[in-house]
């Protein structure tokens, strides 16, 4: 609670403004901000092991420097929140981590200790339009190398981020990182004479459908064309019927091994000096996973991987989850992609002139928990709510905040109600708060020194059937009076089950 | 790294934007993030002890719900930063975490729990002007209890704030929280004849002053008015000579202790029902605050404290820091306010119409953790970099991998040196990263199964000559060449110094 700036608005006496949220924008709560906590210090400490330093930029980037005005606009884009500053200029909400990265980078390049790897979280913001599921701020993190070409540094940053996601929760074998190089079909396609831009770009978007499509639908497109269900025609790339065949052969080259796929490669790729280069990168991609440890089920090539069209300019990389759930219908439903990113050379370049090499790695937080919760994995554990002690006598309250503060000297979250109510909504008030137990002190326990304890814990577990035999009764009473200097004790029992 | 929306984008060949934080803007780095980490997590643990659950709203809300409409005005005022939303809805950055909060609560009153207790941290942000030390995002950290009158709901926020800061590194002694309630004061006007809400307001403003404008200013403030030394005439509140003394009675009625403290209270304000209830109100937050365990030295009454102008209802709270530090010229600077709070009614009522009693403290995160660090108590302990593996030869890098692995999985921040630059840069980069040693493998060490390891450490404190002693020296050998086997225990014994 501050002193607000409104203190000098005079009062709307009738005016009653509707309590919402501005639409795509969420109210988190304790479960759903333990989950994010969780994952984000377990994957800092990762981080910070790697020897990655700890970076955050204000909420607002410049206009310009992020990029976002369309040429003849006077405004910038629909995808980012702007306003315009006093002094006239634009300024926009950051739509990811990495475009004030790359300005700060710009900003700082002759002090920053260099290579520059820094790691990062928080909130951004998309100015897209909300649906179920889909928010307009969400947390991400990211992991960037910036001034390093050497294939190591991508190394790094995937077995970091391999290492990130089993820290945060997931069990190897729940995800895993496939990694491709845009070098190798660019040389693939220079060599087959489609060296256009346009036409790279076309064939990109048409591997990226193969999820999707299938190998015959990529073969269209990559073709003439592809005439859908509906009787929409896509214009194809327009490659001849021997380039076609060397991107599919290409696209299909991922075997189970890295070092497997790398030798189908060579095998399909061979003729240009830019797939060599991407060839030999992977290599050393490969050989670097292998010293740090990085084995074929956590990381492996997959040469189908495409994310982003004209952003990255060699490799890429992609966190799949493996994990699924069902669906109401009980249907199966994969998680897919969770992040990714690769090599981008031109961000810094864009305030400087000058390229300078980097790689980088994001994840979304946000959908990493769900992800994490859906399959039965609560990030940071189940949340537990306070001890309550209930009130009944303002005249005894010294005693029920004595007895709280035994409990949170012993660690224990506890609270007197402190609401007027009486004893039933006091009880209900506990359930809702999930707490494990309730602490009673009436006259007569006050008297004698006493407290009577009510476990909740035992209470939830016999209704849900988990607990109905006499012996685990017995263990359980559902409610005890002791000792004052037994209450620790007690309650601790509780909470440990 | 994450695709960008601006991919479909033109490139723009020419324009080179200027790499530049937008005003008042701060890019925080390692350090500063590590103590923002340390000061909220050991906040957080505190109040989540005390049964506060963790909630955080988005960055924005609507304009009306922040009551940031002035009347006649078609756009939200100065204070905050405003956009209009494609459906013409006007939303507005949160400028506190209050605001946020009476819009949930009244929003979602039928299923919280209640009394309501939650507390948050996260960036806010003010559109105003810019300057030194004056930014226009910083974090917050506020407790809240929505719907709870009792005076014990204060006492429990107060004894939380006490609590808090000393987790957050401010020992026993270096910060008080000073507690008064807004009713006594208005009794004591009321009393007197003195009860229009523009005369109580100026009796607040001039009461506000006694720190800089003593107690001779302050009297003329309450009276017919002063004329300060520029020759500016500041009218007075306009009250009587023997209301002026009441007031400054009033004023002056704090005493060491807070049972002495209402003593004194009693006889000053007797005869208004307002200040009667006041009176009764901090009787039973002291009684509280006893069986809660906190002291007179850590919370005391303090009838000249007014925080905020028309904002607060009943107790309001402020939290000070006694620590000092001195500046360039050997000045003593106090830091003074570092928080505050209080007892607010009418924020949830805005929404809904019915009175909600609601009491919080706020403090600011970023001010606490720039105080800590003048009194020298860096918070969350000094930043230490990673160990750096120099690179000699790509053909080792399979070895140098090898040594960062064992480093990191024996829980030791570290890293292979990842640009191209000769040795003597590298060992420079490892001195700016702040590593406490370089590892080096040349091809005799790799064939010999040695590490050689370079105490950086030892070097920085005989530079600052805190090491210069033989015994010393021999201890802490600058260099060393040992078994790969004995790296991590070498290494933990030059972090541990």
């Amino acid at each position: 609670m501050t002193s607000s700036p409104a203190d000098d608005t005079p009062a709307e006496e009738t005016f009653r403004p509707e309590a919402r949220a501005p639409r795509g924008f969420a109210d988190k709560r304790a479960r759903d901000l333990r989950a994010e906590r969780a994952i984000l210090e377990a994957v800092s400490a990762v981080y910070e092991r790697y020897g990655f330093e700890a970076l955050d930029t204000g909420a607002f980037e410049y206009a310009d420097a992020l990029g976002k005005f369309l040429p003849d606009s006077d405004r910038p884009n629909e995808g980012v929140f702007a306003l315009q500053d006093d002094d006239d200029q634009w300024m926009a909400l950051r739509y990811d981590l990495t475009a004030p990265l790359a300005r700060f980078a710009a900003q700082n390049w002759e002090t920053l200790p260099k290579p520059f790897r820094r790691y990062a979280f928080g909130p951004v913001w998309r100015n897209e339009k909300p649906g179920p599921g889909r928010f307009r701020q969400f947390i991400q993190c990211d992991a960037d190398t910036v001034g390093s070409a050497r294939p190591e540094a991508d190394a790094e940053i995937i077995a970091m981020a391999v290492e990130g996601l089993e820290a945060a929760g997931l069990p190897r074998g729940a995800a895993v990182l496939k990694i491709n190089n845009r070098k190798l079909l660019n040389g693939l396609l220079t060599a087959a004479g489609a060296d256009s831009a346009g036409q790279k770009l076309a064939v990109l978007r048409a591997v990226d459908k193969l999820d999707r499509l299938g190998v015959e639908g990529v073969r269209l497109l990559l073709g003439e064309g592809r005439l859908d269900e509906s009787g929409d025609f896509t214009k194809g790339a327009g490659l001849k019927g021997k380039a076609v065949d060397q991107v599919l052969d290409f696209v299909a080259a991922g075997a189970g091994g890295r070092a497997a796929t790398l030798d189908n490669i060579a095998k399909v790729i061979g003729g240009s000096a830019e797939g060599d280069e991407g060839l030999l990168e992977l290599s050393r991609i490969d050989a670097a996973l292998t010293s740090l440890g990085i084995a074929d089920d956590q990381a492996f090539i997959d040469p189908s991987i495409v994310r982003g069209l004209e952003y990255y300019t060699g490799a890429v990389f992609e966190a799949e989850l493996l994990l699924s759930t069902t669906d109401e219908k009980g249907n199966k439903v994969s998680f897919g992609s969770i992040g990714g990113g690769g090599r981008y050379d031109d961000l810094v370049a864009r305030f400087t002139g000058t390229a300078t090499p980097a790689t980088g790695f994001s994840f979304g937080v946000t959908r990493l928990a769900a992800a994490l919760r859906a399959a039965g994995r609560e990030p940071g554990g189940a949340a537990r709510g306070p001890v309550v002690v209930i009130t009944f006598d303002q005249a005894h309250m010294g005693e029920y905040f004595s007895v709280v503060g035994q409990l949170r000297a012993a660690g224990i979250a506890a609270e007197v109600y402190l609401g007027t109510s009486g004893m039933k909504p006091q009880m209900k008030y506990a359930d809702r708060r999930g707490a494990p137990a309730v602490v009673m002190l009436g006259g007569d326990e006050i008297a004698a020194g006493t407290v009577t304890i009510k476990d909740l814990d035992a209470g939830r577990m016999a209704a849900q059937g988990l607990a109905d035999n006499a012996a685990w009764k017995a263990e359980r009473p559902g409610q005890q009076t002791v000792a004052r200097d037994q209450l620790v004790g007690v309650v601790r029992k509780i909470i440990e089950g």
